[in-house]
């Protein structure tokens, strides 16, 4: 080195140096405190999160078991309750997950009463008697009310139970995500008119139904519940599960038009059952009278939130469809796998923030994903993202299913009534009765496969709940009412996966619905494990060609269907025909841009 | 309904009913209140999450350009940090995730001062003057200390800081486990001595040079770090990164050897970083004299905990194995796939929970599962395990990367310190050359296929740091001393991606290393857009048929190489010769119950 430069670089170290200063020595005995109790908080996380996963291997065991022993009235869902059942019985009584922690009383220090609970709350603590305070923040965590009577000093706590949060953000979007990215399109699509009414009509007036019973039910017996109350517990169990039922429909190899039709309302009514509890929650709890202009905001407001998120999610899935078919990052396959997995948590997060519902939001992505996006991926992409959304929808249902079975022994917000238990069983079935058979006996008089009578029978009775009404009624837990609704959410979701996703198999056989080697199919569905797989291999199988439209009933699917084949296709996808060919010549330029290399290949135009 | 059945339901809904009870009305007005923080708090969460799913979205596309373009002096990693400091900035500038929150001061309600932070506090808060006063319950959260100047009753906080613990419970398991699993075996094993060597003999002397170099220095200026702080510094910055080198060499298709001695250190010094770093924390900080018995428990700690760990995860992938081979499970591929990703997870939480090390634990994990369990697994559970992983650790790289970069901006953990930052750099640079040309050179005396200078130079130059450093400086940062080694660990992580990562392929062409088509390969390395695809397509490639034994150097290398052969290859895989074979034969019975009918079908025995 040169002696120039090391001058410089002396000055430059001088410089550093006059900046130099000691820090502050640790207030040791407090940082070690902290630090063990961190440890603790760790350990007993661990704990209860290997208590889960060695679960969920065990399930994954009996349930291969089962499966390939051939039992028919056991499947995985029920079986996952159960477990969790035991398992939550397990942690009560053998104290899993127990944490000795100290409480102690505070008042204000400036002595005043409080009358809204603060965010922080900040408290001195000195290492010893000499030593200069530290203080401490403590945070408010939501909705944990104490009981006045306990004053325990030490008091004992149970850690196994999950935020809320956890479910709507991390869980639930993969699942819903997946129904969507997996439908049938072509016996979806065949039944679109009968599955919305079953989705809306049939959701409304299951709300309703429910709700309003109830509600005489209790005035009846003086028990108390507010009648908004008992409206959102009619519309949150309204939303039934598409897990259940529907992994024993494909294992049968039912009807399709059955599966098409039980399908589609469970993947679709979780979404309506979201906007509509949160419709009718967001409704000012001190009105007791109901008029007509609260109403009809009400409908307003439902029908802006359950479009808006639609038209987002889609957009969002159009988006994706666009930016893979203009670059050409299908050579990379590892980045478009993360592209598409990015963009469609992107189109639930968004509609979060928008104050829509990511719920519909990423149901309906999916639906457009799989639409257009689906077909401009390379093929290791395809597989993959496929079997990615399939495990991780797998893993979440088997652990809501399992946390739903533990959360009865362990989970704070929990009130038992079993009156009103027995009352809430009864209403649900008359109210999906009340609109199953109507609805059906409507739909008949122009559906030309009419729905038969042993058809409505067993779509009454796959009215299975599952892990979306668990989740919607543990949200809001705050006020007793609401944990007396919660429990017997909880009960209904256990009671109808285990008694008719038990009997299910034996009721399709005692209706004697075609099922397996009976049905004549053009599509044979093939004997899998679940319902995914046989969802994939149908839709794999049936490319919308133009001879063979599904749409050739009504005139808004046919609009819609020629609206989709000459322009949305030619625009996001690389199927011919393009945009050259459907669109007027004075577009040319714009269409020219929207087409791809491949596009123009495949119609002998020798691109730029 | 007869009138016996009549009656019987009577008298039973009469029961249920003597046990009605009417439910207390909720505290509205304060229910309200805490759900409307509730609910600014998860508008909060989901805005910040959709600026990092959006952020990465642009990674993604950023990163398939430059690709497209082949830009080389740009790659993922430092692409990613780059603009998590932009959005680092865009939030602390333009107060994206900020909450306006109330904070009050408060007292324990006996007047008496508190030596120990305890972990609940109650505070009663009325709805008005007349009602009845509600119980709320705080937490206190880890490590929040507060500043004691600041007393603002309207406190505005920002929370885009994540917990260390989901790094290290949630992000980092799957990268390691992903680096085990796409190990490639054929050269990792073939340099597995060399590895060793760097792994253990390296990282203890680059943790104890750093650290005691250090301490020299900040004595001298008189700057108040503990020698123990240091020495914990030096341990965490001894964890070199896995991803950007290896992304740059297989990019441009570098020696498989060299490939294979940075691979295989990067990989394994992580565990061994990790496992110091708790050693080294553990000791008592009150002890300023470190006495040889001391040294020596640390020592056997050390050992205790990384053989553990490595045994606890071998055990695991062998069970995976087992049970895979002895149930006929992979006719259910999402089952199996669920499995091997659930026992994946369950060798990292086993070992936290028996205060062992979880990185380590599913490093090897992985490695046993490539080695046996994929042998046994369906083609398609094979795929989907591979790209399930692969796609895990590459969100979750991008996701620490982009979090390194923003936290530098949001962090409350980290103080800056320009002269030790200085000082930091210069010695873990000495402190690298100092063990890899000493370690390099007495490899060489017996060493075959020597490692030549310029293959020194670059080993050296591709000591990057990242998500690993980051995590455990991030982990505890109780102290202002622990709060500067937080913020210059993320210094020196950022800038060794951006310099040595931009300029590391220019250096390979200045060291003259081999790569592309100069490389004479038995294996051509493919040309593909990532890491773990191209060490994947190398080990379907490679087979260890018993002609090419890849161990014939030392003697314990060979044994155990005997035993895998003879031993665990046919008690854990498929693979032929069976354990009827090769073990004596007074093991007739055992040996037949553990041979599977591939494997007899093979031997031309009929199965039972």
């Amino acid at each position: 080195m040169r002696p120039a430069a090391l001058l410089r670089w002396s000055i430059f170290l001088l410089l550093f140096l006059l900046a130099a200063h000691a820090v502050k020595p640790g207030n040791e005995q407090l940082d070690k405190a902290a630090q063990r109790r961190a440890e603790a908080l760790h350990h007993l996380d661990t704990v209860i999160l290997l208590t889960f996963i060695s679960v969920l291997i065990v399930i994954v065991l009996t349930a291969w078991f089962f499966k390939h022993n051939r039992f028919r009235f056991v499947h995985e869902s029920g079986l996952t309750i159960v477990y969790g059942l035991m398992i939550g019985c397990g942690i009560k009584y053998f104290n899993i997950g127990l944490w000795r922690s100290t409480t102690i009383d505070v008042l204000p220090s400036n002595k005043s009463s409080l009358y809204a609970p603060p965010d922080f709350l900040r408290l001195e603590v000195r290492e010893d008697t000499k030593a200069q305070a530290v203080s401490f923040h403590y945070e408010l965590i939501e909705g944990f009310y104490a009981d006045k009577k306990k004053t325990s000093e030490q008091k004992i706590e149970q850690k196994t139970a999950f935020s809320p949060e956890i479910f709507f953000n991390i869980l639930l979007p993969p699942i819903i995500f997946n129904a969507g990215y997996s439908l049938k399109k072509r016996n979806f699509f065949r039944n679109i008119g009968s599955i919305l009414a079953f989705v809306f009509v049939g959701t409304t007036v299951s709300c309703l139904v429910t709700g309003l019973l109830l509600s005489m039910i209790t005035k009846i017996f003086g028990m108390g519940f507010a009648l908004q109350e008992l409206l959102v517990f009619g519309a949150l169990i309204s939303a039934t599960d598409p897990v259940t039922v529907l992994s024993v429909f494909s294992e049968m190899r039912v009807e399709p038009d059955l599966f098409a039709l039980v399908f589609g309302e469970s993947a679709l009514n979780d979404a309506v059952a979201i906007v509509l509890t949160n419709t009718i929650d967001s409704f000012s709890m001190s009105t007791e009278t109901i008029d007509f202009d609260s109403l009809l905001s009400a409908a307003l407001n439902f029908l802006y939130v359950f479009f808006g998120s639609l038209i987002l999610g889609s957009i969002v899935g159009c988006c994706t469809a666009l930016l893979t078919k203009l670059t050409a990052i299908a050579d990379h396959p590892l980045l478009e796998t993360a592209l598409f997995i990015l963009f469609s948590y992107a189109s639930f997060l968004l509609a979060e923030v928008l104050h829509l519902t990511g719920i519909v939001s990423v149901l309906f992505c999916g639906i457009c994903q799989a639409h257009y996006t689906f077909n401009n991926m390379s093929e290791e992409s395809r597989s993959t993202t496929k079997q990615f959304f399939h495990i991780i929808s797998f893993l979440s249902e088997s652990f809501i299913f399992c946390y739903i079975g533990v959360s009865v022994f362990v989970s704070k917000n929990q009130k038992w009534n079993l009156p009103f238990l027995l009352f809430s069983i009864c209403s649900i079935w008359i109210a999906r009765a009340v609109f199953v058979y109507p609805l059906c006996a409507l739909l008949n008089i122009r559906r030309r496969p009419k729905i038969p009578m042993n058809y409505q029978h067993m779509i009454l009775f796959s009215g299975l709940r599952g892990a979306m009404a668990f989740a919607l009624a543990d949200r809001n837990t705050a006020t007793e009412a609401k944990q007396v609704i919660c429990a017997t959410t909880v009960a209904i979701v256990i009671l109808t996966v285990l008694i008719n996703g038990g009997v299910a198999s034996w009721m399709i056989d005692r209706l004697k619905i075609k099922y397996g080697d009976q049905v004549s199919q053009e599509v044979t569905l093939p004997r899998s494990d679940s319902v995914g797989e046989a969802r994939e291999m149908i839709e794999g199988a049936t490319s919308t060609t133009p001879g063979q439209n599904p749409w050739d009933k009504a005139f808004l699917p046919r609009k819609w269907y020629n609206f989709d084949a000459c322009f949305m296709k030619p625009l996001l996808t690389h199927a011919n025909p393009s945009l050259l060919d459907t669109m007027p010549n004075c577009m040319h330029r714009i269409s020219y841009f929207f087409t791809s290399d491949r596009q123009l290949a495949n119609e002998g135009v020798s691109p730029l």
